[in-house]
């Protein structure tokens, strides 16, 4: 989207969920027209989204960590992304296209959407979407999310107990994202509906490292952060 | 998945919304490397997967168009399926494998399903997730789905006019799929709701004749097979 006739593009860049093939012809071909790239990262350590793409930079390109508080439930503070944003927001004035890489797709969930909101509404733009763990989850699963007039729900865990339960005792099939720390509150809320036993766990989907579990064998403490529970009602798809 | 030690792989693989541009690396290799390749296409005419692969799919494969009638609304009969689910069935007998396109994620309302109830009981398979239309339809509304802990809902909009309107009552954001005929009716609902102002009317997200319309804005009568309707409640993405 063209805003303006000044200044670089800010790409968002769905660099998928983590197998470095799952990946687009054109989030790779952006990646080597750009000058400089940025990505979320931890406080210490490495960036996900950045070894996903790692294949795709060239060598010399000016690299921008995004480092915030992976506190589970916390949200960064406002004052972070100012500064990141106003960091990169200097190259897009000097006319240098920005690509802000992220993990599966940048508007579900990303958090590629701090930045955007804070300078869509002053530079060109472009999002390319990408795989989301959604359909690597539900491709590891080997198991549809949602066919023919299903409804599916897309659920954080984080949320209340409660509101968990009235949600999930109401849809078709959900998707349980985030679950971390969440697990046991998860568990017990479908186990309470009955919904327990056709659940499936997965662990980073579609990385080297994935696991897939029934629910039931899913750890006893906490989960990873990337992990995300599948639950569909009853009858399996008519075939 | 590997379930048994004999006959070629099932490949069920998502080759995105519509831009060839937006297939990935490992859709791209698989198909470099089937013998039998396999597309849903209407009863007259040409297979919209097909197209979007076209550039990566060498000469001289093996290929099936699953040719169902596309009646918005109906499901094609189980006969169908059967039928092509035997002739795939004979070349996986003979060790080769079949890569069935999927216009966008195989297993987010995908017609692979259908295939895939019937033959991944007995063959080896893999799933390859896709881009899928709801990332980009975002990504062309250059709006988030969700961010945060929200809940995002994936609603038919086949579905019966109360339903409708219950669920996007109590959601923070909605996707609404299969639009065609059915666009006056969730105009009304999202009228009756006042969620109509911010939503949001897309046509063919990704590809070249795409269009992306307030919702008021939106065509009279009906709307294509491969349109879709972005609801938010109320506030924006905090920046």
């Amino acid at each position: 989207m063209n805003v303006s006739n000044n200044g670089g593009t800010l790409y968002g860049l769905g660099v998928g969920p983590g197998d470095p093939e799952l990946i687009t012809l054109k989030a790779r071909r952006i990646l080597g027209s750009v000058p400089v790239i940025a990505y979320p990262a931890p406080e210490q350590g490495d960036s996900l989204s950045r070894a996903i793409a790692a294949a795709h930079v060239p060598d010399g390109l000016i690299e921008i960590a995004i480092r915030t508080p992976m506190t589970p439930g916390n949200f960064p503070a406002d004052d972070v992304y100012d500064r990141y944003a106003s960091e990169i927001a200097l190259h897009l004035k000097e006319n240098r296209d920005v690509a802000v890489l992220c993990e599966g797709d940048p508007f579900l969930y990303g958090s590629f959407m701090y930045i955007f909101a804070r300078l869509a509404g002053e530079y060109s733009f472009e999002v390319v979407p990408g795989v989301s763990s959604l359909g690597a989850v539900a491709a590891v699963a080997g198991r549809p999310l949602v066919s023919r007039n299903q409804v599916l729900t897309v659920l954080p865990a984080p949320l209340d107990e409660k509101e968990l339960e009235r949600r999930l005792a109401d849809t078709d099939a959900a998707a349980i994202m985030k679950v971390g720390r969440h697990l046991q509150k998860v568990k017990r809320v479908l186990s309470r509906l009955g919904l327990d036993e056709g659940a499936e766990y997965v662990e980073r989907a579609s990385m080297t490292d994935e696991k897939v579990l029934p629910l039931a064998e899913a750890p006893d403490g906490g989960a990873p952060y990337f992990s995300m529970i599948l639950v569909r009602r009853a009858e399996e798809v008519e075939a």
